[in-house]
């Protein structure tokens, strides 16, 4: 294990399994809407949220989805997440403890790529399944 | 087309293409981390990310990522997207400014769903493609 | 006094003192939580700070602290803090106006240097006691 | 060790010794006088900050203290700093990473606490030096 980047391709295997989990809170969501410029209503406008089927501002799916982004990185395996699949299944409110739990699925030892096997959760609901294919580095001689 | 919510899916035909383009910042990427609990190495320590093949500190690809959902959200077709698929193809440094495009591809006129194909680039660089299903509202009665 | 500087050392005695409250926010234990990179689930993950005895989420000790740092800055005796002792009496929560209060406890005259003895409450509790050493300037001449 | 609340009392041993480091950004400096109320003119005011002798703009003292925070959450030992004593030596500036290192120096095994050594750096140059006191957990019968 590298000391800053995490894992190398050396010292994963399918089934390892890493969780990071964060509260979204509302200035997660005011920072995010800055940071990526989406403004819709549904994440910013209280009024027009609680005439919506979310009662509520909710919190945007790719903000959600960022949690994983910080399981890989500061878990497993490391930084450099090169594909996402993502499928959004549950709105997210702000005060909501998002869990992001990523599991080693598959090894492409050659090419030093893992696919992860990721999920988020709400207490016990999923609101995020997908899959992440991330490029790691490797001891052997080059 | 409804007021604060985007098109619904009566207004949308396949080929309708929207843009929104988003200078990626030092602060966008500080306040990136935050929201999100990633501090890799590779953004926040411009030292470390030096020694790597990038040279410098990147965005973290979900925050790259994000400026899709601002064109979704803010220009076509609104908001509530379901399912993601993007793959990072380069690398954003702050300064950057990342344009995504999106273009409806399909409509599943049934059950309200259009697909996205998404790409954004900087400058000629393709930085990311993929795909986006959104579910949109609609007029027809229920 | 100099108008944007603060106090020189002839402006100031012992027994002057100075306070500066600021309400400790959710976005602030966010912002603090990306420009430190502390992370820790005590800060960002309601539901882990639930089974602690906090029983929730508290701020950072030193962004609590850095009310201190505003204390002495805007108001007594200026920028230029080289020296603090702090000790954490007690947790600050998101909501809790937390007021500190600077007293010049001593002049090091030639050396230009002041000390000051620090407190931190809400409402009637102590959350920080501690000392500060700040470098002033003079209009003695050289 | 606890899945997130870092090093039992029974994990640690004097010499242990982690590093975190960050690059503080221009936006960390932003955040950081809004979170901290403290607005000072060398901090946020360039054309003061250029009349005095560092020449530009410094990173509050307190935000690169913070930066022992994250190595202290995030590496060793885990939250809870209940004492700080540090020393500014240097100015930090916008684009300078600081490295944090901390050192277990003591254990008090019966209270749960931890003496650390501290010291930041910026390349070769000590920026801050000083002592934490924190509160760990145990896996001790109580």
């Amino acid at each position: 294990m590298n000391p800053l980047n995490g894992y190398d391709i050396e010292d994963l295997s399918a089934g390892m399994t890493a969780t990071f989990a964060k509260t979204i809170t509302e200035a997660d969501i005011v920072l995010f809407a800055g940071a990526s410029g989406d403004n819709n209503a549904v994440h910013i406008n209280q009024e027009f949220a609680a005439t919506t089927p979310f009662k509520s501002r909710i919190a945007h799916g790719m903000l959600t989805a960022s949690v994983i982004s910080a399981a890989i990185a500061n878990k497993l395996p490391g930084p450099g997440t090169i594909y996402l699949r993502q499928t959004l299944k549950a709105p997210v409110r702000a005060g909501d403890t998002v869990r992001a739990n990523v599991t080693v699925r598959e090894l492409l030892k050659e090419k030093k790529l893992v696919w992860l096997n990721t999920v988020c959760t709400v207490k016990d609901t999923i609101v995020i399944t997908g899959e992440a294919l991330v490029k790691v580095g490797s001891r052997a001689p080059k």
